[in-house]
């Protein structure tokens, strides 16, 4: 029986050598251990931006909440950032933020709100070691939801010593996702994808390399 | 003799109480130990960014490198930002770059380039240790000048695992000052302002904070 790897060892050559190593290094460099979760983000270059900054630290899902058409992403401006990232869309049911925390909770992740609140923890505070996290990031204005936050396992802030009361959502996504993943390396946690996971998003990679893919789907399943 | 600490009780008490335990508890938590320094940053939303990313994580001087008119910093757009930290500009010189360089050396500030280099660190590498640093950042493109470069003492950059090659200004700055904010506090460095720049800083900025300051300065002075 034909695997994944014996896909990938078919379709690797005829992927520009320098690109196939960029593609090998950053596959063992993605996790699900740590997920983002954006709620009703409507402008568009703060989620492009978002997406751009999960690229970089390498979190391999982005979870859009989409609870009001009037929220709606602007599908053109975040397919450039997440070629390379699994979009997962909450649109479809009455609830989607309610949805949202139960399918990710019912995945084992710890729900966490990334906002100031009574019960919460500073970033340098947070414990990476307990299990695999979601990270919820609402708008600016108005911020994250009241049904998000009643249902919040944690809540995770920011520590900030001035007069600027907060930062925008690609700025704090920026200095959360740099320092949890900083944590995760420390913390020698296995966060890496399994060799499953691997596999099935470097042929997705790869064909995005790869003028008519579907040429070479053929000729290998015959 | 009256003293800058006299001036500071007289004035007290005519601003809000809340207020004035902000400002004290701002100013404990301000330092000059870390400073950074903006080079023909010429987008004037992405300057204003990295000044509110400052008064954030309590960095008080911001130095403004203005090499060409056409980079000039838009001054209304800066303005409400800089409310709270001291701005000082280099545009009067032919070279203004080599100026601020050798006026920041002279003041005992390592000079860190932040961007990828072959003698690069990366920033969870970098040792906050060694003495008071400046952090150079330049624009998106064409980034920071060659005669920066070739002028720096260290360079720094964010390590990134993805496909995306590059952060703009304002979350790089934002990554790396709350990454090195935190280890000035885990190294137990003696980051904090002397009492001389607390108070000097406190009467500014109470002064910010009441109608017509120079009737109380008369009164105080005589």
């Amino acid at each position: 029986m034909k695997t994944n790897k014996d896909f990938i060892d078919f379709l690797s050559p005829h992927v520009n050598e320098r690109r196939m190593g960029l593609l090998n290094k950053a596959i063992e460099n993605r996790t699900r251990y740590m997920t983002v979760v954006l709620e009703d983000i409507y402008q568009p270059h703060n989620a492009s931006a978002v997406l751009r900054t999960c690229d970089c630290f390498g979190v391999q899902d982005i979870h859009i909440i989409e609870n009001t058409n009037k929220y709606k992403i602007n599908p053109t401006v975040v397919r450039g950032a997440s070629k390379w990232i699994d979009l997962i869309k909450f649109n479809t049911q009455e609830n989607n933020t309610l949805f949202a925390i139960n399918t990710l909770k019912k995945h084992g992740y710890r729900i966490i709100a990334t906002t100031p609140h009574t019960n919460d923890v500073e970033l340098q505070d947070f414990d990476v070691t307990k299990g695999k996290f979601a990270l919820f990031f609402g708008s600016e204005m108005p911020g994250l939801s009241k049904l998000m936050l009643d249902n919040a396992d944690e809540y995770l802030k920011i520590p900030m010593y001035g007069f600027t009361e907060s930062f925008n959502i690609s700025v704090s996504a920026s200095i959360i996702l740099h320092h949890l993943r900083l944590q995760l390396q420390t913390h020698k946690i296995d966060w890496q994808l399994t060799q499953d996971e691997k596999e099935l998003i470097l042929i997705d990679w790869i064909k995005k390399n790869i003028k008519h893919p579907e040429n070479y789907i053929k000729t290998f399943y015959g």
